[in-house]
């Protein structure tokens, strides 16, 4: 019998496989759940089926937190665990509570003193930066760059100036359709020598995790339309 | 058959359960790997040992990668690589490449235009992060604070700064026999109000993750003397 937790429930990233991206304790635990805070309640069931065909789905609650979910909903979905049962937060890909909504449930659960439980699962920012070959000492993710064009390009700038006045490895990610602009305005505006690892679609069929200098890059461009693709910059 | 590729091999974190740190898969791909660049011999082969018991140790070859590793050398170990058979890297604990010194051979295989794969395995950093509660949109690590106390002062004060100022959760860690110091260090120089998570034996039998206000640990201090932590701050 698992204890009563908030347990943090990594999923796969892309559609590799259960066994390439979940150590098999995690179906013990999530099969002992039976109330889940999900992004998505209909990729949540997907999941939970993929990981354990026999797992009655019918059993179990689903409470759907995303962008849109009042915070007063949020605090309620912990009501399980306030009576002494556990609760599993699923996300869309990988690792709850990172780059999605989750955190706000966490924040909740640790103010009220429950317990939390992290398990482990595929982190493509930890996947890209280990496959880079840049800075593991120091880094940091900053999440989407803005859109509009003179904010972006400042924090374009603000990452390099870090990258050498810090030392420090400088992650974001992009929405598919922009993969392309990404590249494009970072050989624009960074030095020619700084180096920029794209890793596409990670653990998946066709990942590609490479480093090259932007003047490289510039030379030898790729098209990434449409891949889930993670950034890093470094000297 | 596995292709040829620098593989990164993620190790457990202190004595947990190998099913419940590394997925399925893994064991695949260790077991088919001939040539391991390591931290240590002896953890290494003992960590390959419980992975798979019926592997046989003294086929393989290990050479040793530390800060002590002349550049030359490390260069040298991915000969096998180069000649078409995979190689791995695996470091002390958790992943490689990320707070220990696997990221030379990764910036070399790169460099190279060698294939880089990660695999899944735990990372401190991320679920620490996960279970805090705290901004996963934006988060730097820090590695170490500087021992020296004027320099650690002002790195701790650039920390807090950067909570407030870019929204960013900071994380660093600390040798175990300072951790008492460091929750002093922070309760002395940072706002009451600042949270700070501290994530103890994470995937441990005594895993323990909370998060308080500084001005909340003040009152209800935990002894950490020895145990791996890892420490987050946020507003």
């Amino acid at each position: 019998m698992i204890q009563p937790a908030l347990y943090l429930l990594p999923t796969t990233i892309g559609e590799s496989d259960i066994d390439r991206a979940i150590p098999r304790a995690n179906r013990d635990v999530m099969a002992q759940i039976k109330h889940f805070i999900v992004e998505n309640v209909r990729t949540a069931r997907r999941y939970l089926k993929r990981v354990d065909k026999d797992i009655d789905i019918d059993t179990l609650t689903f409470s759907e937190l995303n962008k849109h979910t009042a915070p007063e909903d949020i605090a309620a979905y912990l009501a399980p665990l306030r009576r002494g049962e556990a609760v599993g937060v699923i996300s869309e890909a990988g690792c709850p509570a990172i780059a999605d909504p989750g955190a706000d449930v966490v924040a909740i659960a640790q103010r009220e003193g429950m317990r939390v439980i992290p398990l482990v699962g595929p982190s493509s920012i930890v996947m890209s930066l280990m496959a880079s070959g840049f800075n593991g000492q120091s880094f940091a993710f900053n999440g989407y760059l803005p859109v509009e064009r003179n904010e972006r390009a400042r924090a374009i700038r603000r990452c390099e100036r870090k990258v050498y006045d810090e030392d420090q490895t400088q992650i974001f990610i992009e929405t598919p359709y922009r993969n392309n602009r990404i590249v494009d305005d970072l050989i624009a505006l960074c030095r020619p020598s700084t180096r920029l690892c794209i890793a596409a679609d990670i653990t998946g069929e066709g990942e590609y995790i490479k480093t090259k200098t932007l003047r490289q890059w510039k030379a030898e461009r790729r098209e990434l339309d449409k891949v889930p693709c993670i950034f890093l910059i470094y000297k």
